[in-house]
Formats: structure tokens, sequence, C-alpha cells
């Protein structure tokens, strides 16, 4: 624990703002069994009050009611009775509340990420029933108000749209990764959602924060969590992942251009070429170690690909990222290029396949999406081979595809890298738009074109619908699609 | 409503007394799935705050814990999960509680009724446990403290001990039928808790408050409801038996003569009166009419039993303890003793039947104990031909046997009226005894010997194992079966 970057974190931490969302109910009356859904009309974040009333006899036994909140339309059908994926069923937004005496204001005071809320009279005796008169949420955000749009069409402004309530609604005390799921801070999901964060709230301060508190919980070798958490108190978790940690330099590096911070960028500089550093043990021969370890390596949630070869690209990304810092701050990059050298070469001797022309992951030599954008964006070979590559990729039988919009966003930014411009458009339209299409007011934390009900928990109602990497077409679009 | 008896009820509303009772739950840990049962020693009513905090990896998931409070032990292992009685489910004391921050002080603001309480870890990640570190009860009565016991023999000075704790678990706000169940008001427990508290307790005013509760909700026409309620505010349930309407008779001569509270017995003496007018509607004849309206009239929960016999014996008993209340209070009683006299007649004439010695009841001529005790009780034959009756009941076949402590009462009471002071102790020790065998704190709602697993209401999950209409052997034992 470094006391000095906590108590930065601290310093930095935000009000968030609060505004009343209500429902007139219109005396919606339910008896036992009964259930009515009330929808906000958007995403929101936060707590929820409801006043009831009774009808009928006098109130001659508790109700109990179930209350489920959902972020979108297709979990209210969701038969959670039966959950039984792999992470906390206490995921589930649903709360059982005993009532004892009616008229009542009703305060669900956990904070929930919902635009439908869904309550239903599981108990009540045949001698009463009860009446919702007013739904009131209180939500937060600590993402400045209204941004305007951008996009070449309606259908990008629309993008755009949902790419900036998923970043607002995910912005809070930190850069939460989902408000629903983990409701909290992580290390890969940041870099995406401060890079947009620059081109849109401009909530700079909370990059800040959040680079703090993981310099401030990294372990006692250096070593940055996966992720922090700040409740009860500040701690870093204690699982890391070897992407995530080199991420922080990406962070550092576009936080210093973005704000000119040079005291920020010269206090955390050890502790981002630590990660480096850190990283390093994992190679042989300038090749990285595949491991068997479940999570050693995130890349996306797709269970079926081999991390090592993207694990590679990723390493190579962040260094030079290091580069681009420590020539910014005026150090010598020597070594660090070297480096590079030396892992572009057993990059390229070890996972590209010449003959087919792309790159392969494990000892099956597996040909998937994520391992071939990471050595694209490595820059690996050069962008016009780089071009090729995913040519390949998407002509290759077989390839392990993408399923998350994090994936996602690294394939765009390595179609726009090597020149792809109107591909890197057509993807945005076509994957984010697939969920605009589905009714998204947010973008999700999975999405699978070919499978709908695709959860990488084993079960799709643990899955969240607001998730912070999936905000990045606010970034493409302003950055690179738009004419200003 | 009548304004100025609520104002007098509310004057007399008691204040509560509460205590602490703290259990060392020795920091039991629980994983995913695992419960754990802790012993508070006694029954209780009140609230409940636990003491939690995590060990393991940071809290990476919300905790979802369940609680259970139970009376008696084997509600711990009773499956509610599939409950399906015909009283709503609401009233299972049960929590399911999502904690998102650990440690925490979870405070249980209900207020319960139990011994045991069950925690079990619903949801949690493979991370993290939940460790219980602390339980504290805060409980609360209206009761003082300690009475000494009664009881010639060890046995009986232990059913005393509990009848004496489940009347102090139900002085509460009001006298209240059971702290599980429905905490409520009602006329028929009333008498007997009454009865009970001038020989033990004697917080004489928590009567009289309930005798005002009554009178000053009664409907329009006069007459008294089964039950009151009183949050939010008082109000008269809408439902009513004839024969707890008129129980309020005794009520208020047993509160006279405990107290000589005059002014009480001549303001209420109009409204007890009435309901010997308003059931006298019921009659044809002299005779009651039988009714097919499931609960027009209490007498016991055997779902069986005929009632049109026995309610003719409660009209004829509360008629008598009206006419005592009125020469006491020097009213001309001739028209109720008159109204005695033909009802008695009636009664002899429809319902004995002097072949088998025994009082029969509706169409079917049914033989129970119940019809044949309230006869007894109401004096229509000598108390000499009233020990026969009794005895033949014992021996006839098929006779409607009695299920709830609160039939029972009137069992010992009519044994008591005719002479059999050994069979009533008798019954005293094995019925009420046999609960005390039964490991029980507190006397039940509900107890049939022959069928342990009877619930009148099709499922026993919603049973009050703390009913003050089983106090009554305190009451027993002071005034007639021990020596002073």
């Amino acid at each position: 624990m470094n006391k000095k970057f906590l108590s930065k974190a601290k310093q930095l931490k935000p009000q968030l703002t609060q505004t009343l969302v209500e429902i007139d109910a219109k005396k919606t009356s339910l008896n036992e069994g009964d259930s009515a859904v009330f929808d906000f009309g958007n995403h929101y974040v936060g707590s929820l009050t409801v006043q009831l009333t009774s009808a009928g006899s006098p109130q001659d036994a508790p109700a109990l009611i179930k209350f489920k909140f959902c972020e979108i339309a297709k979990e209210l059908d969701e038969d959670t009775s039966t959950y039984n994926g792999w992470i906390s069923k206490s995921w589930l937004q649903e709360e059982l509340i005993h009532v004892d005496t009616l008229p009542c204001v009703l305060k669900l005071k956990r904070r929930y990420a919902f635009r439908y809320v869904k309550i239903q009279a599981v108990g009540l005796s045949s001698k009463f029933s009860i009446v919702i008169n007013n739904l009131t949420a209180e939500t937060v955000t600590s993402a400045p108000e209204s941004i305007e749009l951008c996009g070449s069409t309606e259908r990008e402004s629309k993008i755009d749209k949902i790419a900036l309530r998923t970043l607002s609604e995910c912005m809070q005390y930190e850069f939460e990764d989902g408000p629903k799921r983990d409701k909290r801070l992580w290390l890969g999901d940041l870099r995406l959602q401060a890079l947009t964060n620059y081109f849109t709230f401009k909530h700079n301060d909370l990059v800040k924060r959040c680079l703090y508190l993981f310099a401030g919980t990294c372990g006692k070798d250096g070593e940055l969590s996966q992720a922090v958490f700040t409740k009860p108190k500040v701690v870093g978790d204690d699982a890391y992942m070897f992407d995530y940690s080199l991420l922080f330099i990406p962070v550092l590096q576009e936080y210093y251009e973005a704000t000119g911070d040079r005291q920020t960028a010269e206090e955390l500089l050890p502790i981002a070429l630590k990660q480096l550093t850190l990283a390093n043990a994992n190679f042989e021969n300038n090749v990285i170690k595949d491991s068997d370890r479940l999570g050693w390596c995130f890349l996306d949630w797709n269970l079926a690909l081999n991390k090592q070869c993207g694990a590679q690209g990723v390493y190579i990304y962040c260094a030079k990222y290091a580069v681009k810092l420590m020539s910014a701050l005026g150090k010598d990059t020597t070594a660090i290029e070297n480096d590079i050298a030396l892992k572009t070469k057993g990059a390229i001797a070890h996972f590209y396949d010449k003959e087919k022309g792309v790159f392969v992951s494990g000892k099956d030599r597996q040909v998937s999406y994520a391992a071939n954008i990471w050595m694209c964006l490595a820059g690996v070979l050069s962008a016009a081979e780089n071009a090729k590559v995913l040519d390949k990729v998407k002509c290759a039988e077989n390839a392990v595809g993408l399923v998350t919009p994090y994936a996602y966003h690294y394939y765009v930014q390595a179609l726009i890298d090597c020149g792809k411009i109107t591909e890197a458009r057509k993807v945005i339209n076509n994957y984010w738009g697939a969920m605009a299409d589905d009714g998204a007011d947010t973008f999700y934390e999975m999405f699978d074109p070919n499978n709908p009900d695709f959860s990488a928990y084993g079960a799709k109602a643990v899955n969240s619908y607001c998730h912070a990497w999936s905000c990045t077409p606010s970034y493409f679009l302003r950055k690179y699609l738009t004419e200003n």
C-alpha cells in the first residue's frame, strides 16, 4: 500500500450528481401472484423508492414483495429461480421484502442498474391487495451533463448516444466496469473508459484518481492488480492478469498526452515500467510462455481462445507506449527499444505462420481474431502486412471469434491502424449497431452476434448490459470517423 | 369509530421493556451453501442485529444471506420452499438479504418471534466466506418482570413457567394472539389472556386498553370485530365471529371483578349487552340457526367440528356473565334471565340426546367435545349431570376432538366446574405436559397429541408456537390446583 498515492486518490474522489426520476404508477393494484413492470424509459443507476398502499380489508398479513431490476427488457422474463451460473447468484438484481404495515414508503437503498422494475406480490392474503402509487429512482453519476452527439449518419449518432450513456452510467466514484456487475475499477476496462473520456466528458481527474488507486494498491513486488476494491476500504484485488497489468502503461501515456500532467506521469512511470519488468519473467527466448491457468491473460471472454500469441502482442504494444511516454519525459529508451526488437523477432519466429499469412497461438497453433489483432496493434509487421493479416483471418476457417465489445474495440483500432477506415466503420455499425437494433440504451458486456444467448458465466441472467468497455464508438467516431 | 373510547385506549398504551440478549457466534465461518444455527436459549420477541465480516480474498460479490427465525427446533428443518398452506407465505419468518459491503452490522428491524436463528450463505463467490461474530436480539414485552412459579409438582411448575412465558411474550402494545402470527388483538384470545393476567402479571390496564380498543372499533350496528388492528391506525377487522363477539361480556365482567373499575364497566356495559341482542337475531324458536359459512363461530380449529350446539352454549354462558355483571352494577336482569331460561330449554330440547346422554350438533347430530364442553359451561344441566355428560363424551365413538389449547382451556374449566378437579389436573399434565416434553419454551397455537403434524392452515410452517390462548395453566394452577 502506498499511502501517499492513496491519499491523492482520495482527494480526487468526485461528487456524484443525484437526479430524481419519477414514475406515476397510476395506482397499479396487485393481488397475490400478480406482477407489474415499470419502465423508466432509459438506463439508470441508483436506488428506488416505492409508495405503496393497500386496498380491500385491513392488511391481515405482511406483504411479501419481490423486486426485479432489469437493464434490458429481455431480462424481465428470465427465470432466475433455477440460476446455475458459475458466478454468484447474489449478483441477480432481485429483492424479496416483507412490508408489515401499509401504506408505506419503501426505500430500496442498494444501488441498482436498471431501466425496468418488475414488482410482484409474492405473498399477500386474499383479503387485501397492494397498490403501487409512485416509483422514484434516485440516480447517480459523476459524469458531467450532456455531450453533443457525433456521427455521420443517424445510425452512428444513435450508436454514439448509447455509447455515451454507457460511459456516463459507469462513471461513479471510480470508472466502474458496469453498474450492475462488478461495480468495480478494472484496469483493462479503465483503459477504454479513459480513452473515450478524453474525447467526451473530459473528467480527467477521475482517470487520475483511478491511476493512483491502482498505483497505491500494487502488490509487494510492484505488480498491479487486475482490479481495485474501494469498499469498505481501498484494497487491490489479489488476482493479476498479464495484459491488464501492462495496460497501465497506455493509460498513463494517454493521460499524460491528454492532460500534460507531467508530475503524475513522472511519479507513476516507475510503476508502469515495473509491469514490463515483471511481465518479462514470463518469457523464454523472447517468446511468452503459454499457461493453462484460467484467466492468466484476458484478451476476450471467448472461452475457446488461446492467449499466448495475444499476450505477446499486448507486451510489445505496451512497451511501445512506454517508449512514447519516456521519450516525452526525456528518458532514455534504449533498453526498452532493444527489448521490443527482440520480442518482435521472437513473435515473428514463433507465432507467424508464413504459409497461412496469419499469426497462430498455442501448441495447437490456433488461429484467432484476438491473437492477430494484438499482433497488428503491436506492429510486429508493417501496416500493409497487417492489413493482409486481418483479411486472411476473416477468410480463415474456424478462426476463433470475438465475443466482447472490449475485444471488438481492439479489432476496430487494428483496422484503423492499418488504414481500413471503411471496414472499421462497418464493424461499428454492424456490431454496436446490432445492439442498438436490439433496443439497447447502453452497450453490453458481452455480445456475440452469432449467439445472442452467450454468457461467459454459464447463465446470461448475470450478464451486464451496461458495460463501460463497450463505450468506445464515441471515441472512434470523434477521433477517426467524423469530419469536423 | 368511538373516538372517546379510542382516546382512552391510546392513553393506556404501555411502554415496552427492551432487553438485549447476545450470542457470541465464535467467528462462525460460512462458505456458499453453508448454514449455521444459533440458539438464544429461550423464546424471544424482538429484532436482530448481526455482526458480519468476511474472510479470504476481498469481497468480490454481494453476500446473499438467508435468515430463518424459528420458535421451536423442528421448524429449522421445515422446507418452506414448497409452502402451499392457505394463509399467506408472508408469515414465514424468513429474510433474504444482500450485503454489499463486509464487514457490516446488519440490523433486521422487523420484529420476529424466535429461539433459533438459522443463517445461510445463499450466494457468495468462491473467493470469500462470511464470518458471523455476534448476534444480538433486542427483545420487547410489556409484561412486568418475573412471577413466582406455581405447581404442586416439578412438572406443573415447568408447565407454569412455560405458560407464563407464553403470556408475557404475547404482551406487547396489546395482548397479541401470537408474536409470530397474527401479532394481533383477538377477542377470544384476549379473554384467556386477561383471565390469566389477573392471577399473574396483573397488568390490568392492558386489559382495559384492549376492552376500549374493541369497544372503540365496533361496527355501525354495534357488533364487535373478531380482532382489532392497531397499525397503521386502529381499525376493527371487517370479520365477526358469533362466539368471539359474545366473549366480550365475560372479559368485561372479569375485568370488573378483578379491578373494581366501575366506571369502565358502566361505560362498556351497553356494548357488551348489544352483543347479546345482535346474537339473538340468529335464533329461531330459541335454537341457534346452523350456518355453512366458514368461521361464523370459532370454538376450535378442528375443521370437522359442527358449531351449532357449541354456539348456543357460548350464548347462554355469556348471557350468564351479563347477569353477573349487571347484578354487580345494580341493574335489572329480569329480561336476560328470562332469555337464558328460554335458550336453556331450547338447548335441551334441540341438542340433548337423552339416549346417548350427550349433546349433539348440526343436522348430522355430531357428537363433539366442544359442543358438550360449552353446554356444560353454560350450565344447561346440573353440575352432576354435566359430569356424566363429560364422561359419556370420553366414551363416545368418533367424538370430534379438540386440537387447540384454546378449546382445551374450556375443557379443563368444564371439568373443574363439575367437580372433576383430578381429571382437570390430569388434562393439564397430559396435554400441556406433552408440549413441555416436546421441548416447548412457550405453548403452541395448535396441538393435537394424536397428530403432531396438525395445522389448520394446510402447512405447519406457519403455525404459531407461542400462542397466548395456551397460557391458562398458570390461571388454573393458581386459582384451583395449588394450595396456598
